[in-house]
């Protein structure tokens, strides 16, 4: 028997969360049970559900609640995505207050998953850059800007030693630079870079248009040489994800946008927890590249929360409740046998932050900045230069305000945006 | 110059609400806009946001808010769900305390959708039902049963005249019942039962799978007999919908289930309006019908809400924010350029509801019954006459206890579970 497990945290001031439990348990799989014959019983008990744990809060400030684990046959779901949520919390998600804030996936269920084609590693050694976070830097403006504009742009980023450039989310299909043409400038302009730079990098192109197309349109654009695609993932659906990021013939990563997330996990009491959302899933449906909201910028998460997106992307998934083996998360991609995708904190990134995303997430990790790299008061190029010096500076161990001194992209940015300690 | 306008209530106890809003129809349409210089403004200015209208509710109990409406260029996105969603509410959603509480298509926008195929006229015309609000029943238990018992199940359902069936949104392809040997057995005892009842069945049968190969199941199941399929639309993305709906190979209705729908519209502060998830989305990606949580049962959506999703389903879209035109609300269809979906209020309804759920929704509704048909005292047919008897009551006006005295189902349905005024 092998069953997934879901945890619910239930926020009641009333209610017998046990009995909740067994509803759950019961109703969400064989519908009922007390009154089955015994005959029907035996025959229905690999299809039920099982109350793994009850941990009731009383008298917690903000509500009394319960953390619920049902564990899920896997017989009675197909072994994809959309079938897992829809068991686990289809119908559940509309009943009161209720948040899926953990999903345990089965070594069966996930037999039907491959994961990240390229992982960390893979991501690595496409770039050739295997002993320090990875840099990556965002287009600033896009939407009616030409061709030529955006290869512009494309080169200033490049020039500054970046890793990865991605398209913003918010660019779609359009007339003026359709994704084939957006490739092909955006390569030249890569290429040129490189001959100064001396660096491979990775440009990932806005995959977007109706679901049903979207394979004909990466094999489109890769047919013009595109290196990776961006995907906002939860616009389509994790399954689409999953579907073109198995193709074979789509043999480039695939960086997963939280677009549309922050509908779903913030809420204490409904919706579903960060790390099921952008950790598990999104690395289940074979994200090589994660994107979430940092936790010292603008748009802000709790640390605790990107800590466990981070876990969720790079190593287990977690004690296994039914079995009691506990993953072992020191090492990575244990326990979840997939590749481990990289996660990208985003979202108000200046090169003073680099040492605390590096405390915060070691070397496997994605510094992604917009402004902080076209807002430098050098310009675009010296802001990725002065990126590279911080994070130079910080795996070394260096102060930046004593590796700026002989840095002039570096001092520069610490005196636009300062060190956060 | 066309646009689809998105409405937001933000809650923050300090912000400048107009300068957000400013912040937002810039940020999120051409990036930046005062540091521009003249003739790149006047190119970009057909990109360019506009902030429509700032709401600001001083000293609001639940906190200070402002509704928000900003009207996004036509130009700026692809014409489709997805890019729509990503551009009003993708890095937006995850700005704070914000909800999308309506989104307006543009008329441009919907030239892209043909929205329901059937609509509740089409619906009404391939039943044969014009004249009242139809009857649906769901399965009681289908994991782990084999084709025979839910046959057997179905007959019953269909024994007592109910206009339409749907599986339960957890019975997902498998070997013991695959979807095309259920639409079958169904359908032979749909045939067996319309001898009895002389009325003609929909069966809605899930069509669930890989996202890329939802296409070829669903032609699978037509080729069977398939009438209708049920769908877990938010499992799958709008997009999906859309394009199963709109591809002329699949000529059937599609019901829509709100499955995980909880997770996005219950919270106050985050996430998206029911109305505008369960409503006017369904309706644009083509749902003929759509099940949402009734406001009488065990899982309860308010009563405002019912009816605002009511409306998005089968009226206009309301208040046209820049041109000033108010859609004709009193006529089916009006302005909203798209056949009509029926509402499905589910959950917790039992016959004596029927003249309430009339009263809230008119005849243009499904009344659509799980425990209440296979509950009844003298078994699920019984449970479908005496729904039947409920609407003939309800319709002529007559008082339900009225009716029951010489019709012995509908009597014991009232002993059963009584009449809610």
């Amino acid at each position: 028997m092998s069953y997934c497990i879901a945890t619910y945290r239930c926020y009641d001031e009333k209610t017998d969360f046990a009995k909740k439990a067994q509803g759950i348990a019961v109703g969400l799989t064989v519908g009922s049970w007390t009154e089955l014959p015994a005959a029907k019983k035996e025959q229905m008990s690999k299809h039920l559900g099982k109350v793994v744990q009850v941990d009731v809060h009383e008298g917690n400030p903000g509500g009394r609640y319960a953390d619920i684990q049902i564990a899920y046959p896997d017989v009675n779901y197909s072994g994809d995505i959309p079938a897992l949520l829809v068991t686990v919390f289809g119908k559940l998600s509309m009943d009161g207050k209720i948040k899926l804030i953990d999903l345990h996936f089965s070594e069966t269920f996930m037999e039907g998953f491959d994961g990240p084609k390229f992982g960390i590693q893979g991501i690595r050694e496409l770039l050739g850059v295997h002993d320090r976070p990875l840099l990556m830097s965002i287009f600033k403006s896009v939407i009616g800007y030409d061709l030529k504009e955006l290869q512009t742009q494309f080169y200033e980023q490049a020039a500054g030693g970046v890793d990865l450039i991605k398209d913003d989310e918010i660019l779609f299909e359009n007339p003026l630079t359709p994704i084939e043409k957006r490739v092909a400038v955006c390569k030249e302009a890569s290429e040129r870079a490189k001959d100064t730079t001396g660096q491979h990098l990775l440009y990932a192109v806005n995959l977007t248009g109706p679901a049903f197309s979207l394979k004909d349109q990466a094999y489109k654009a890769i047919e013009a040489g595109a290196g990776a695609f961006l995907f906002n993932v939860l616009a389509y659906g994790f399954d689409v994800l999953h579907e073109l990021s198995r193709d074979p013939n789509i043999p480039v990563p695939f960086m997963a946008h939280p677009s549309l997330s922050g509908a779903l996990y913030p809420s204490q009491a409904y919706g579903i927890a960060a790390p099921v959302l952008l950790g598990k899933l999104m690395r289940l449906a074979g994200a090589d590249l994660v994107l979430f909201p940092s936790p010292y910028g603008s748009v802000v998460m709790p640390k605790e929360e990107n800590m466990a997106i981070k876990q969720a992307l790079t190593t287990g998934q977690g004690k296994d409740y039914i079995s009691g083996n506990t993953g072992d998360q020191s090492s990575e991609g244990a326990f979840l046998p997939l590749k481990p995708s990289i996660p990208v904190p985003s979202a108000g990134i200046y090169p003073g932050l680099v040492p605390l995303i590096m405390r915060d997430f070691g070397k496997e990790v994605v510094v992604n900045a917009g402004g902080g790299v076209h807002g430098h008061p050098m310009g675009a190029a010296s802001g990725g230069r002065a990126f590279r010096q911080a994070i130079e500076a910080a795996s070394r161990n260096i102060p930046l305000p004593d590796y700026a001194e002989n840095h002039p992209e570096l001092r520069a940015a610490i005196e636009a945006w300062g060190v956060k300690q």
